[in-house]
């Protein structure tokens, strides 16, 4: 359970994480040193194998339990005209999503990968953060407490994704106010916004940015006045994550900037969190370049849902492959290198 | 059968070459863009699925039967130490692949492809290209038939991948004649070589090409000349996959090298094969560029067997799964955008 009564106790729970097991991590290494490969051949595939066992605490590590969980919110904002979809296309795709037809129930199946998509109170959008913020204390919590609640100690790892029209505004707000600079540097096309949505974009987030001056510098503030639902239960999912042996894959711009805020409390918050991939939405590179992350997949995704997460999971099925189904030098008589 | 008598046989049928089907990639295109997102928003994956249409003549394209063909080649430059590994490694991974030990084999199961492994003369090396061809005509049009004659027409996808302890230098020597540049322009490290026997590998390459000088202007000599069995032989596959309408994902760099010289042939030669991925063999990626080939994974492999190859055929699983399992925009009742 979440317990978060507070803003303050939520701070102070993201203050104290485990910092991972790594006589776990040591051990899955040697391993991979011996298989029958030039050392680092495999690139990031030998990397990944250590990250999920450094945070499962097991090796090897195990990828029997993968979980997706697409977070669904809905925004205030949207009454700016800042997406190329009408607002009830959340509720639409919610829908779609519970009937199987959505891409990322495919990407789900093909990742081997459990699929649960819970929807934040879809009928009450937050407010128009150019205005007040989007969420106050309380709706903040509750919303982060979905997501750490939505959490299981069982998985192995965990996909964080979302789905909300406008939220790549939301996004862009975040990161504007936590690493700086304004819509010009962070706004991006999202789900298709022509040259005009997307200088009105620019204009909503510098808005909210000069609105909302007197709390730019506080992580969680900001995640409540300028985030969303989906993306503080992103925040609390990738929380309990970590408090509770789970890795965590980001998906794109807007999975990264609502797990953004945990970095900027706390340097080694994200150490469990990889970025599936780099998604094509202008300010995510930027966003992850910014985090110290880099993410395993570019292929100019730019879907949300987690597909750009659930699609990473076959490298790492891919990597642990490798990792516990090679011959080492030894076992398979194989010279190694002179 | 492949029936190159002689060269000119080879130039001719590579000059000779089938443009795919067009009318089954646009009905993949026409269904892509109905389907429940964004347009585009999938990015590569959604160029993948008319790719495969265009060179199957199947809409939907299929890949119920993806094979994966490694070829195995013993190289007489060799013996100018340019490897981090003894020249026996090639012959003791060919017994690693057959017992099922190697990345390939894990990599392969994974994408659900079937793996053949075909050495070809290892305990006849090729001449050391330092000194005089690699291959003669009849030894290259041999190793070019190994490779044509092993694709079958039934494969849906072809993943093709090499092992040879030395081929790096050999594909950069070919890479070097092809595109121009010397040894210092496309030499790497190869699975590890030392700072020296980097400076030796481009030595090496530098002396072939002055030794080569005659045959340069010709693509197919330059292939016998600098090239190896297991790269004739992927060359042959390359050819026969085109003819045969076999889609194709070539690995790294030795793979990409075999198959450049149909390109230097005919400028379209090369248009149904995709690179797997971009690998860290420092040649590689400038390789791509110049065949204009935009590789699907960036993940710093470097170890050849075709494995860059096999883990792309994932990326276009979930591809394929996405364009026949998704529901469109009229199914779902989901509005389209404004």
């Amino acid at each position: 359970m979440s317990k978060f009564a507070s803003i303050a106790s939520l701070r102070a729970a993201c203050l104290d994480l485990p910092s991972g097991y790594g006589t776990s991590a040591e051990e899955v290494a040697r391993r991979e040193a011996s298989l029958t490969k030039p050392p680092g051949s495999l690139g990031r595939l030998e990397d990944v194998v250590p990250w999920l066992a450094r945070w499962q605490g097991r090796a090897p590590p195990r990828l029997d339990n993968v979980e997706v969980l697409v977070f669904a919110g809905s925004h205030g904002v949207a009454v700016q005209g800042v997406s190329a979809y009408p607002a009830e296309v959340t509720a639409q795709m919610v829908k779609n999503f519970a009937a199987g037809g959505a891409a990322i129930n495919q990407l789900a199946r093909v990742a081997q990968a459990s699929l649960r998509v819970i929807p934040l109170s879809l009928d009450e959008p937050t407010a128009d953060f150019t205005l007040a913020p989007a969420m106050d204390e309380q709706a903040f919590l509750a919303a982060v407490a979905s997501g750490y609640d939505a959490v299981s100690p069982h998985a192995d790892l965990l996909c964080l994704g979302e789905m909300g029209i406008s939220n790549t505004t939301a996004a862009a707000a975040m990161a504007a106010a936590l690493f700086g600079g304004g819509g010009k540097r962070w706004a991006g096309h999202g789900t298709g916004v022509d040259t005009h949505g997307l200088a009105r974009k620019q204009a909503v987030i510098d808005k909210a940015l000069a609105h909302h001056a007197d709390v730019l510098g506080d992580p969680l503030a900001i995640a409540a006045a300028l985030g969303g639902r989906e993306l503080a239960a992103i925040l609390g999912a990738t929380l309990a994550a970590r408090r509770q042996g789970v890795p965590v894959l980001l998906d794109g711009f807007v999975s990264t900037a609502a797990a953004a805020p945990l970095k900027k409390l706390n340097a080694d918050a994200l150490d469990h969190a990889l970025a599936g991939h780099v998604s094509a939405e202008a300010g995510h590179r930027l966003l992850l370049a910014e985090l110290g992350i880099a993410p395993l997949l570019d292929l100019g995704m730019r879907l949300g849902e987690a597909s750009g997460a659930a699609l990473a999971v076959l490298v790492l099925r891919a990597a642990l492959a490798c990792h516990t189904g090679m011959a080492t030098f030894a076992e398979a008589e194989v010279s190694d290198s002179r």
